[in-house]
């Protein structure tokens, strides 16, 4: 197994491995960091509008097909009845990030509950409102397990913050 | 159209026209009224156990199939992150009610939020936490739109709530 | 049946089948989007200023009468305690769906739950926090029910909704 | 001014002075000390199922009529949707008090604030949720502006609480 | 006594019978309202800044001799951990009516529940978060059971009320 | 200034020197576990049932007084409108902590806010809903400033706790 | 790296690879449902008291070596300020997942709002307020990523699921 | 002890005794009301950002050596899932203050919660979401009870609110 490890260290760049699945395009600015910060560690992503609700289709057949075009995780953002993620959840084996975007009314409190509150059966791992940085950290530790490489990046990547947070004492 | 109506003023009693579908078994119980008060307005049901998320592509056939079969409202009721209803409206242009089912841990917040925050083009009629009955009686205000039978058994069941409350205070 | 079904598979244009009642004029920018998906699907509404608080008597015979003036459906909007949804449904056995308006201090979840958690016996078809599209929507659908042709709208809302998720992807 | 109040320094026992109005019967357990508090203090009150859904009609009929029939103040006490305080308040002068009725699945919250967040022009006079005592107080503070005994008692009343703390004391 | 009330049938205009007392100085501008609401109606108000917290001394003397100088109804508005209400309330027979203010990071409902939430044997009539004119009206409505005057007026501006929302459909 | 601690490393233990008020007589099991806690460190307290609004004036003359009897700090424990230890502290140099009493309707929310959202000035150093044992330990901390043996005690009972969950996994 | 999977289809099953870190014993009963899903996939675990309070040191210990140890993914559960999830995934690169245990005064919300809010930079993979069986599944999902078996048994596990809800139709 | 005391009636002024940490650079702002207020009262403040996720080691061992250091009380600032203060807490007999940052979409409701409910063992002495001021006035308070100075200065401060109150009516 070591040996092959080796060989297989980080993922190819080009293959999008983790999909940032979006419940409608406002949710775009919101979820860029997410993207940088994958990409930042060499992981590339596929970035699409798919809503639970106006594509259901589509929705539960990208989930269903994710992992034999190379997804390896998801990531989904919605926001209010935030149902995407549960939804994706449903008709795949990857693990389901859920980022509960800030709703006008309700602050997020609405998407959230909507996302981590899953039945027993389905989960949805569910980060901050509007955690975007965070689901694509949290996607990459669960890489990390895999790939070396991406676990020896998110050492530095801890590393570096805690570098910057005792700098800001200077 | 006048004749017509007069023909049809109320539904033939054996078909189902109202499909009440639970996340859930465990909801049957807190879904029961809504069965019995359908019923009491001569109005049969389809009682089904479906899930978002455990199901969802029968929940899905269900939905894109139920106006085919003669179901004309669809009642769906779920607890936690209920997506149930909004999963079915996508799918269907018949009116579903939601009944957000009351959770263990928060009473039934999540519930409501999960299914009454629904976003700008699939809309889930929501009642209150547990509301089953209020669930039925919405589903005949709707069919009273169709069958005047119906809405003059409203009409009668409104009278009657009246007479009780006026009573009590004998 | 179907013989009148063929003859009146929509409303006639002219005579307003909905009811828009909102509880203050300062509604009406929120609630307009309510009358723009009626009208885009061929039904008319009538706009009315009434509060269940400031004109209890004339809230209560409009709808009452509202039935036998060709109402079908009444969609009411109210912020804070949010009355006049509940009220409306008291006096009529036509659907009243109701629209929680954002409220300045606590963001509508007042508004929300003065509407929602409706007591057995009078139910409100409650849509999300400032949800005036989905309210025209569903009422759309209750009155699908009934007039064909508004169905098959639906089935192109739906439909072009996709299309433009879809699109928004390329 | 003086010589009449020395005439009607309290009200004549027999007559209610204050109404109690529920919107269920199942209330009727929480309400009863705000019975047992107005009598403690020589106040008569009318005890009442009238509900703003269930009975509009004799709701609002009752808020019309109660001051000539003697009612000088009224508490309504409901749960849930709580809209029964806030429709007696549209149809009287009279100062109306609300209790909250802890409701089956949210505490009470959602019956607070559909009490206490009236819109400008109707105000209800909100105690705590199941505030069945305070509201009671709060009618005989109200009336002791106009009979003298009433405040006197009211006088008393504070400082048999304040013995009462002190002596647990010991 | 109806040969008294025909001489009293409002209050002196001169000397103030209601109090407005605010825990802050920030909070003069939202509580405005209710002294034009007042002198509307021909009443005058002692205008105060008195704080549980900071003034507590001279708040439980203002409560304490209140009634002695001429008031009849204090009203009390506070934000945050708001207790000024219930220590005035706890220092007098007078009614006493809480408005909550709309506080900086939890919006009011902080306010809110620390005033509506009292005790038994201490109650405050709470209006809704900023409610100052409804904290007036309310006040009137206490008054107009002494001064009938005050209860006409309040007839008329309940009947312009209706009058002005029924204008605005015109 | 090392000499005088010597001598005065802990507290002569027959004084109570933080005092333990509770709201209401039923409060007394909640605090019960306070009252053991100092005691196990050596301190003694004074237990006391004082009401912001039942007693007033008393609940202002004993934190007035306080200090000149002794009591180094203040626990102070009240539910719903909890305004014992804001009215405390304002008549007090002293530390006051505050326990926020789980409520019947709303499980403590609104202790908690009615304590800890003091508005500047005047502060309460609030522990967690019927966190009694975590108001002594913090008592005895800002104890631990002056008295060195109480500060060892709690680096010991701070040992205990940390041996205990580890013998816990055996 | 075919090969090499083939050779790794699962983990060795002695060797724990998966910890379940509980704040309390008085966690143990919830979580117990994540250890039987854990071992019903055939993952063994590493179960282990230790807390963000009162075993910091042991707590971060843990965390910085787990990796080392052998573990690949930590899942973390505790109550009220539920601070153990964010310090454990503070100290490592290994995706945490965080299971707010429901409270005695706040159910939960307390809970979840402490584990899943986290800052950028260090996530927490939160599930529902006591979802323990969905805390073990959202780890299974990880090692599905690495482990082919464990996928394909996430598989079966979903499809039998989905059967048991079809057979409680029948 | 009283001889000793006069000599050391206040801290020496340049050496910092109470430390403020926060949890990120952004909270600088919000905390700088606490910095000058304990330098009004002639009271030095070590200033340092340290997080419990970024820089979990160096806040363990600050608090591990804040005693040593002469650090007598410690003010922890954070938002959203905050946990410094319980951590630092953990790791020190010494007080720890908590302040919870107003968060961007949840107000600072996560904040509160986080920091407030801790597990009995380890207290935090939580102040009003974004409390600055009062946090420093808390710790001042427990300084107040070693130096008589900073108790006699605060007996003033609480003066000089009661008259800026009384003259603002004025």
């Amino acid at each position: 197994m070591k040996q092959s490890i080796k060989k297989d260290k980080q993922p190819k760049t080009k293959q999008p491995i983790v999909a940032i699945i979006m419940g409608s395009k406002s949710d775009s600015e919101t979820m860029m960091p997410a993207k940088e910060t994958l990409e930042s560690f060499g992981v590339n992503c596929e970035w699409k509008i798919l809503s639970a609700h106006r594509t259901p289709d589509e929705a539960l057949e990208f989930a269903a097909t994710a992992h034999e075009k190379g997804i390896q995780v998801i990531i989904a953002a919605a926001g209010g009845a935030a149902h995407l993620a549960g939804v994706l959840a449903a008709k795949t084996s990857l693990p389901v990030i859920g980022v509960p975007i800030k709703s006008k009314s309700l602050n997020g409190l609405d998407s959230l509950l909507s996302m981590v509150q899953m039945p027993g059966g389905v989960p949805v791992a569910t980060v901050a409102i509007d955690g975007a940085t965070n689901a694509a950290l949290l996607a990459l530790r669960m890489l990390g397990l895999k790939y070396p490489d991406i676990m020896k990046r998110m050492n530095s990547y801890r590393e570096e913050m805690r570098k910057k947070v005792l700098e800001s004492n200077q």
